[in-house]
């Protein structure tokens, strides 16, 4: 099986907590044996990580590929709007990342319509709730399929 | 099975024909063929629409539900980022719509980073080239699934 | 009878379906029939004319002069914001020309903010629904009589 | 007889002396006289006042509603463009006021065209000198009638 | 007992009646008896003064300091975005004058959120309702007891 | 003698008072006396008002040409960045009036670069305290008499 | 003779009619029999197309090249100003497309400044009326003799 | 006694030796001190908390709630400015936080008047340095109890 | 008799001959005459300097003090609005200067209504013709009394 | 034969040198040669000019008209983007001026998307290498037999 | 020997993985070894430290001067553009920092234009790769000097 | 020796006369024998040039390379933030140019934030008076070597 990473960032620890009527009532833990088992279906291993420390994000973006990881679901949070820091250490993996969103950052305030580290990603998707995740598996597949 | 639509907007006619290193060698009847059959293995019945007119567009949307389709798949080209109309468009219609785009739009010219119609879809995915359009029936599926 | 011309714009033949927290539950007939009337009260036969298509309310402007209509009420919908092109054909017409909206387009997104159709017309007028059209059809009659 | 208020702001005392390329030569008071008449023919007792003092405006408007007025027309003049203080007093109010004004302000300067006031106003009528305020009284008496 | 000021501004008077959701139900009465009592608690004989005109506010704070005021607490209302001469009245003022609003300013309209007076006062304390008037006059309290 | 109108805006009641740094030691009085002198040796009338009421300086600036006032030297205080009733106010001025300020506006915070009722002016003099006024007054007397 | 194709963008139709003090007096139809004449001059087969429509003209740029057109002189009216989608047809486009404009853009309103198709043709010629399209049918006429 | 927890953000362990001039001599043990006397008064039990990392100050305020604190005063120090996390973190938390600020952050730089954590604050109190803090315990006080 | 500089920035030689709408008919000999004379009245021995290289009018600014200059009238043309060099030459002189423009420029085209150099003057007189340079020597007298 | 003068702002005598993927192999005197050649077969007497300093340029502009040239042709290089100072000495030319550059200014670096020289002229031609200057002549030869 | 500090702020780490194009192949231990031999030849004991979490480094540098260190040289990568509390960390230290950075910041992307943290440096060099570190080095021995 | 040029922009000429509490009190020529006393030592033969003339800069800098300078050292003065002559001058140089500044760029006036000519330089010394040279010699020292 492939290994791939789901990076959650900042405040994703509080899913099922966090306004519910934005982020709906599932918590982490749902979120990640839905994901888990998706994966399993494209025949990927799916490893899952959450960290509200934008340097233990970027640690763990960083050696991701050295330790085998394939590629690398990121939802980096409120870090999307703001890090350059993170969006340097996307630029310089050398496996493809796709930044995922659960709820629609464009709908949503001013602030959230800058994004930082999007462009440094192969691609992004946003809005989908749980299924945002999903869908980014099958394409993390289809990317990594490519490169073989 | 479910039938949903791919509305293609301006210029996508031109695939695999504009700019090949931002879109591919690809063409629209290739792309169509592979969306028909990912569409297939979902149990999704998917047809495609191509304009390089607004109006046209539109007048697709605002009939698509009406006439029994279930959900639409919208890549508006360029019109994502001038077109108030298609964002109204898009907020009349009463059945989901994620808006697709093959490049990463976020990472190319300033004037394309200001997504109008993207705040009025469920979500949007970008980036992937034809599997943005793979993973958006996916989600696609979803959404008509959640809603029965 | 004065001959005048009502455009409504994109998205206006979805009235009574789009966003009806915004623009009521009236159909596009309804409010036809009721400013038809509302006109005929003031001496005037009140044409109208839908499109989704600039274009086409584009051509319809030019047109409209030279086949005898003698003012006209445009509602441009969501044109009224991003046209160059329909602001420079107001401006090429001889009669006079009322921009209408139904909705208060000025306490709405922020997009909606920048008016570029209405500096090209005689006046504007927004937010009051149906009375919109009518107040305009009272203004359009005084503008037509004062050129007598 | 159903009571109305036309307030008008800074430098309407100034009509027929002020810029008159731009205002016309009709005085206030010729303006008050077409309005009283129009308002009559609606079946409205209109009463009108002007100050160059955004304090006294204020002060008109709490006051309007408790003493009987049903809706009011309200010309801010250069208030419309800067004044958070008059759009509170606005959105305070609980009868309609709809904001009129002679010119066609987004044709003019750009400071012009930043409407502070119209936002918290039902609607808005603009560039139809004095027909701006007959076509707001048509619109008051409807909105005073859909109340009822 | 220490003299100090409460200055309300513009649309104040209308607590109670304008915007409850916002504001609440409380009237100005109600709020100032509340702050007469806390400020007792404090040692502090407190004076109020509300007005809808700018000009008036200039003059009272002009005139406080000499007449044995020994601090100020100034709710602008609305003049907190857009005066610059209230912002020069306070720098003129030599007494202490903390800011006060009753709602988060910040977390509302896009104008409201530069603030012009507030860079000129001392403090300013903005969200809490009724309490921000208390919570003042302990601060106002402490910056005179320092003064000493 | 040839009667002029000075007119001191918001604050400047404070001269002598407010940040000394800023506008010096100087009262009022000691510059209307000053203005008076000088002006009487370009064989003009001074008159001098001053409010801290921007709707009393509209007031007063549309009663001086019909009460006979030659010419306006005018320092609207922070009303020059703000105000665009009294920038209206100005040009339904049929006399000339010269804008004046103690100090280098430009040379203060950002928001006093923006002039608003300088462009209704025939001119304007920044910066030279005093001797603003005066160059004012001599600068009064040449378009005076240019118009005889 | 070599073809080369003239598209005249939105309200081009209207030339001699719209806005005789900026376009002049001149017809659509004597500028297409002088740039023919002036065409056939330089040895150039010149045919010309007009529309209202942006999707007609982004459909007839698709078709210039396989239809044996060698080069395209684009006047796109308002489109210049706002459209991506026919920005992104000339970048498709394999043949030299030259953007000419009568009037002088830079000096007309702000929103005329911004110029979002240029950047993707060869070139720009503007200002100089009927002389624009002469000049640029030398140009192409250069730039098809390069290709050679 | 009612529990309490004061979070100080990046530098403020600095305190005393950081920029005396912009916030004073005393320490932040002197600060903590200061509160947590003032607190006891309230009938308070004020615990605090210091980190120069965003990700601590976070992982702190998801856990507060549910160990029991019943509401928050929050420095967020720079962070205020620029973290859409720290704002996140807020609104996920369900017990009352109060933003303080020992600096009036209104006068100082331009990227200070950027308030990004406190629209998600109940409100804000700047300026009044040690006194910020008491006057929030205060009315951290005042919430509590009005939500019992 | 004291020493006083006027330096004439770019384009002033030009004087009668450009734009006469804006600039009158009076040649630059004529306003330096008139200059001359109303300077030898403050008894002021006038030297003038006209050139259109910055570069030659920053040696003269430097050259002005240590040749016996005692201040200097500074019409800086359209450097005024874009020469960082030319404000830091003026921050460098010892002496006063005054810059002084014969147009109104907050009333021309919006590029002038930036002023790069006039923070760095004493002050600044605009938009008074011939009388914008009288009126400064009268006021850099003043300075050059103030100083003995 | 009619006489133009061609006039090669800053950096034009590197062509050749200077990035030559911008602006190709051809030197100066190469481009002045193919001038003078097209020149001559237009019927014009071409003169040309170079220079680095702005107000060489300035000096050359003022003086032609008076010498007997009858239209310029100017490549202002990097002070279009800059020069306020050029454009007020084209503005004071009498003779038509018609601006010119080798390369797509509006493809390049955003600050060369401002141009302040172009909207004094009469027009202008970009992007089309030596034709630029070729079709300018063309062009200045008709304005030119226009004006007899 | 004088001890001094070397800071490498986020993705520093992936020197010679992260993109090599613009950062070179060397690796952090090549740098910091040739840094290390560069500060001998200075008298300077260079130690290093790098980290990729934001709190990290704004602790080490408020331990710096306490714990004997004489100057800093701080690389803050990303944050360099993003970081307030940096900022205000560099701001509360007592010893020299000077900001170095390998790639020249200023021909990159815009948002690394925007440079927060070096205002409150000494001073800054960038784009000079291992010679930026080396030369750094050369001024913190000045600075250290001076201060002797 | 190695040749290289230390180039001084406008007003360095006013060095140790011009605002010392900025510049110091050092003069040019102080600077420039320290300056090549440090050249000396890194084995260079520095050579100086100062001038308040943008076009006589630009000259220097095409003439340094054909006459055997080896690189450059730029200190554009106040040209840094408004020349993009300068710019492309510097663009068009084939040997090494670092550009310097005394005084720390980005902590002073906003305008002195755009830098408009450091894009364009190998990389720039910012802050380090004196020091700000010496090391850029060492680094252009370097640069030199790297290339043989």
């Amino acid at each position: 099986m492939k290994r791939v990473l789901v990076i959650h960032g900042p405040n994703l620890d509080q899913l099922g907590v966090r306004e519910p009527e934005t982020y709906g009532s599932e918590t982490l833990e749902d979120l990640d044996e839905a994901v888990r088992k998706a994966g399993a279906g494209f025949g990927l291993d799916v490893e899952s990580f959450q960290s509200n420390h934008e340097g233990a994000i970027i640690d763990r973006l960083h050696g991701a590929g050295p330790s085998g990881i394939l590629g690398i679901l990121l939802n980096p949070g409120g870090l999307a709007h703001t890090s350059v820091c993170l969006r340097d250490a996307i630029a310089s993996t050398r496996i493809p990342v796709i930044e995922v969103h659960l709820s629609n950052t464009l709908s949503r305030e001013e602030f959230r319509r800058r994004h930082l580290t999007a462009p440094a990603c192969r691609g992004m998707i946003i809005g989908l709730g749980r299924v945002s995740y999903i869908a980014g598996l099958l394409a993390l597949n289809e990317l990594i399929a490519d490169k073989d």
